[in-house]
C-alpha cells in the first residue's frame, strides 16, 4: 500500500511517501515561507527525485485539522486537487493523532499542544496501546481548543507522566511549569513538530480499514471558527 | 546552535537541520539511486528551500558508522568535503544511535538491527533514561558484528520487551520469531530506519558536550574489514 502523506496544519510544511512499512521518500521544512511556496514544490521535488508516479498511489493523507486556516485551506486544497485529478481518496488525518504518533512506543500519556492564541491551545491526550507487534494510538480526550491551565489540570487528574510537543510548547512552557503536578518530559527536536511521515502512517492504518472519503467531499476540521467569521456573526 | 545532520550509512539518504529544539528542515529518501546521486543534490535543494546560508552552522553530524561501505564513504567524504570548506567540526554519530533515537522516550530496550549478510547483523540494544525534563540514550552493549541467532540469545537474557528497527529487521524476522523469548515489537514506517534529524538531534548533544573532530581527523567507523580485504588479507 503506497500512501501520500501531507501536512500543512502548522508552520510545518511537509510530504511524505509511504509503501508498507517503508518510508520512501519524506520532504520537511518550518520556515517562514507561506505553504502555498512550499508544499507544492516539495511534492514535486520528491517525486523526481524518487522517480514517483503519482497514478501509484493508494491514498492521500492529509493533516484535517486543526490548525491555523489558511494552513490547513492549503494543505486540503492540495490533496482534493491531487484526489481529483488522480482519482484516489483522501484519508483525513486528525492533526493532533499526527503529531502524537511522533512518540510511538513511549508508555508515557502524549500531549500535543498548538498554539492557538488568547491563552489557548488546540490539544488531546494520547496513549499507545498494544496490539500484535505494535501499537494503536488511543485518544483519551476528543481535539479541542482549551485554555492552557485548564488543560493542565485535566492532565493532573489524570495522575500520569506525560510527553508534552507541539508549536503550543514554547509558547505556554511556563504556565505549563507554573501549573503542573504530574512528572512531565519535553519532546527533542525531530519527534516535536508535524511530520508528514506520520500522517502517511496513520493514514494507512485508517485506509486500510476503510477509512476515507472521496476528494470532493473532504473538508477540514478547523474546531474553531475563524476570526473573520468570530468577529461577524 | 545549528546542527547540520547527514547519514547515508545504509539504503536511506538524510539530510536535516535543526536549530536547538527545532527541526529547521528534513529530506529522505529510501530509493535506489547511489548516494552520490542524492545526497548534496538533496542538501542543495533543502538549503535553497530554507534559504540557509551554510557558513551559519555550528557542526556537520554524520551517522558514522557501521553501515554499508559505500554509503559510509560517501557520507565522510561529504561532510569532510563541507567541513574543510567552511571551517567546521563533525561530529561522528554511530549509526546504531541515531536508528535507536527514532524511539525517543520508550521504556522498552531498542534494538536497531543493519542487514551485514551471511546471518549477522550490526546492532546494539538501547534503553533511554531520565535525564533532566527529557532522556538520555544509553548503550547496553556496543555496537557489534554479531550472528542474528546469537543477538536474539543475548536480548532474551535481558528478560525485558524490546523494539526491533532497522533495515536488518525484515530479512531477519522468521528467525527472530523462532529464537525470541521475550515480547517484541516491530517500529512502524517513519520511526523503523535512518533519518537525519536523529543525526543531527545526537549531534547537537555531542556538541555540546565538546565530542567533536576536526574535519581532516574524522573517519568512519566500518565495525568489519570489507569483502576485498578479508579475501585479500
Amino acid at each position: 500500500m503506497r500512501i501520500l502523506g501531507l501536512d500543512s496544519s502548522g508552520l510545518v510544511a511537509g510530504v511524505a511517501v509511504t509503501e508498507n512499512d517503508v518510508l520512501l521518500a519524506e520532504y520537511t521544512t518550518d520556515y517562514k515561507k507561506t505553504h502555498s511556496q512550499t508544499l507544492l514544490p516539495m511534492l514535486d521535488e520528491l517525486r523526481k527525485m524518487i522517480d514517483l508516479d503519482l497514478d501509484t498511489i493508494d491514498a492521500i493523507a492529509v493533516a484535517s485539522g486543526p490548525g491555523s486556516f489558511t494552513g490547513l485551506r492549503i494543505g486540503s486544497a492540495t490533496a482534493k486537487g491531487l484526489g481529483l485529478a488522480l482519482g484516489k481518496p483522501i484519508v483525513e488525518v486528525p492533526t493532533l493523532e499526527g503529531l502524537a504518533w511522533n512518540l510511538w512506543g513511549t508508555d508515557r500519556l502524549v500531549c500535543p499542544l498548538m498554539d492557538a492564541r488568547r491563552e489557548q491551545v488546540y490539544s488531546a491526550v494520547y496513549e499507545f496501546q498494544s496490539e500484535g507487534e505494535g501499537f494503536r494510538l488511543l485518544n483519551l480526550t476528543e481535539q479541542m481548543p482549551i485554555n492552557i491551565i485548564e488543560l493542565t489540570e485535566k492532565i493532573n487528574d489524570l495522575k500520569r507522566e506525560v510527553i508534552f510537543l507541539g508549536d503550543g510548547l514554547p509558547v505556554y512552557l511556563s504556565k505549563i511549569r507554573e501549573h503542573i503536578a504530574v512528572p512531565f518530559r519535553l519532546a527533542p527536536s525531530g519527534c516535536n513538530r508535524q511530520r508528514a511521515a506520520c500522517v502517511a502512517a496513520l493514514g494507512a492504518v485508517y485506509y486500510a480499514q476503510g477509512k476515507y472519503v472521496e476528494a470532493a467531499a473532504h473538508q477540514p476540521e478547523y474546531l474553531r471558527k475563524s476570526q473573520a467569521e468570530r468577529e461577524n456573526p
